[in-house]
């Protein structure tokens, strides 16, 4: 794997809370995403960057969390953010059960319609695509290739 | 499956020579790829679009049959054509053996380059681009969808 | 006159077909139109950018010739290729017996209007767009200058 | 002649310094270019347009006079002035003798080369370009249509 | 003040930590930046928000606090944000003790420089940068207007 | 100060009509705005662009005076040019009463809204747009630098 230009973390390297939180998620998805090695030496900057994700991401009201990573597909295909999209349409695919929705945003971010949408509903949009601005810049800044099983993740039902 | 605005002509009401071409291909891969339904209501512009691609994207000499896919997928993705994107970058995972370049290049089309190239592999790059900032066209004016079958090609190894 | 990167091909170095055809249109304009020496290395490509061409800009329903090479040079403006507008820009004034039209259109390709349109003109102006996208693209592939001709063409009533 | 959204205003209508300046103009052209007749309600404007106009474009130092109208065709093609193009696309036609220069600056105005010119030589350059994206604003502003005679001035060598 | 769409909040109706975070805002600057009320009514988001920011902006490593705002500016500026143009603004004026230095990066943010930077410094470019490009867009999605307070400040010597 | 690639004009060596002038406004603002030094070395294009800034700004009727400024600081922000933001925006203090409406411009220039003027005031802002486009340009050919005075001035009511 091509170490990035400001180096690569791994979980045994993190501070515990961090540790703890980066493996919990390893052991669900079978692999550690390359974004926690990518931000882990700065681990304040991560540990703020896993809350606010997870504050705006696992929040129960408002949209569902299918239309949460809808939202953060366009978002990266408008940034031409390829770890973002690979990762987040991989989680698009598991999340609404649809092998082709991921791949049709990506090619054209710029058919996704908000129309309708209470202002609950419109703050998350617009806070998600604030924090994949974030994000993809983030991606871009350690130039972060995407896993290899996020290429093929939730295109076969089980 | 949607009607195009124009209508869709099915293989059996092409003149002979489309329909046997269209038919070879749709045996080769399975299915009839949507492009030739939605432009087969005008069969001169169809051919000659069909001789077009064929004398380009099957020539011999000058670039690989990958990497004309290659630069089709660029284009496509540089163009927003979601047909396009999917069908040929499934054709991009079959004809180079990689899973995971079609998705990366139809993340972020901007990163491939074209240093060191013959006249001849020049003109093939330059010459598959205006065909497929014309196709990429056919394909928007015709609100063109991608078949089911592209999505899933090429992904796993036979 | 310059040669182009990729060379200049005379109709007598073309296949049978193609040099009768290039042939008649030299006897008819009264010169030989750059772009068929700069193509003309790769007839098949050649044979099939005129078959498309004559489908498209020949046919006699929709729109009139005049209207189609309204949207040529149109689009060529939009592309910034000199060959394009200056060779469609005389054809532009002979077919709509207008001396001003296409410097107008030349000047500020965004005025065009297409309101009112039938499905089949629609076609007709999303299809010509589509083939000069391409055409537009070899031009300036081949660093294509228009023949001295084309300046004066269809300015004076004769 | 369409009439501007704001009036257009005849040579007797002028003050009497603007009427004998716009006069002679219109002398040696033989007919009122239009600019002069869509700026003349405004005559303490105007009048500071041509003293502008004139200090800069009919300076003896620095840049040819022909040089002058290449800056300003180009200028005006990147701001799609169909009258600025039409009209001083005629004047850089009989400044330069050269009949095609101007309508190959108007079709691709990135062409233009401005390597080795001297300080005083970019002050033209910098300074014209200024003048005329005001000029071409106004010409936008008030929907300026090139007189019929500028289209043929300069074609042909008399 | 103008209620945004959202509503604002006010620090008593905060939870206790960031009433209390806040609050040491407040008392330090002498009223309550508007971006705290306009944030407030999702508690776990301003929290991350606040985290984010401090782990970065507070940082003793790396850029000085002064180059970290120059940064913030810049980046608000490219994006349009009244709010962040004017509240770190001033706090850049505070911090690099220079009344003119703000006005002059708003006007122009594209004048910037990054040359000779470490590669600990160019991260926190990056992440600055993209922690903004969120915080820019949730300014934008509030219609987040400056504290009248931000106007002046730090720009008459004590 | 920093000298201008081409020269700063002292006022002593203008012309007497433009010493007289340049002199009357240093007296009002007790200090030469650099424009007018970085202008002078061509008297003529010097006096012609006064002739037009007064002929539009000085004028009675239309906009007012403040109004017209908030068009100069609107275009000199998208346009980038530091000088003519910090320099008008000054002016806009003054001549509006409101020390913030400059700054709130100049972080967001698309906002201004002309609904609801009459011809004559259209004209006034598509000149003044106009006028402007060529300021900057200017400010942007001789790198001109706004004087200090001009930073604070109007912030703080007298």
């Amino acid at each position: 794997m091509t170490e990035s230009r400001f180096g690569m973390t791994e979980p045994e390297d993190l501070p515990d809370d961090l540790r703890d939180r980066v493996g919990a998620i390893a052991q669900k998805s079978g692999f550690i995403p390359n974004i926690f090695r990518a931000l882990g030496h700065r681990p304040a900057e991560l540990r703020a960057f896993l809350d606010y994700h997870d504050a705006l991401m696992e929040r129960k009201e408002g949209l569902s969390k299918a239309e949460r990573e809808l939202v953060v597909v366009a978002t990266s295909a408008a940034n031409y953010c390829t770890y973002c999209i690979v990762a987040h349409g991989a989680i698009l695919r598991i999340r609404s059960k649809d092998p082709q929705l991921a791949d049709q945003v990506a090619a054209n971010p710029w058919q996704v319609r908000t129309a309708g949408l209470t202002d609950d509903e419109i703050w998350d949009v617009g806070a998600i695509t604030a924090l994949f601005a974030a994000s993809n810049r983030l991606a871009h800044l350690t130039a972060l290739q995407p896993n290899a099983e996020f290429y093929l993740m939730g295109r076969i039902p089980k």
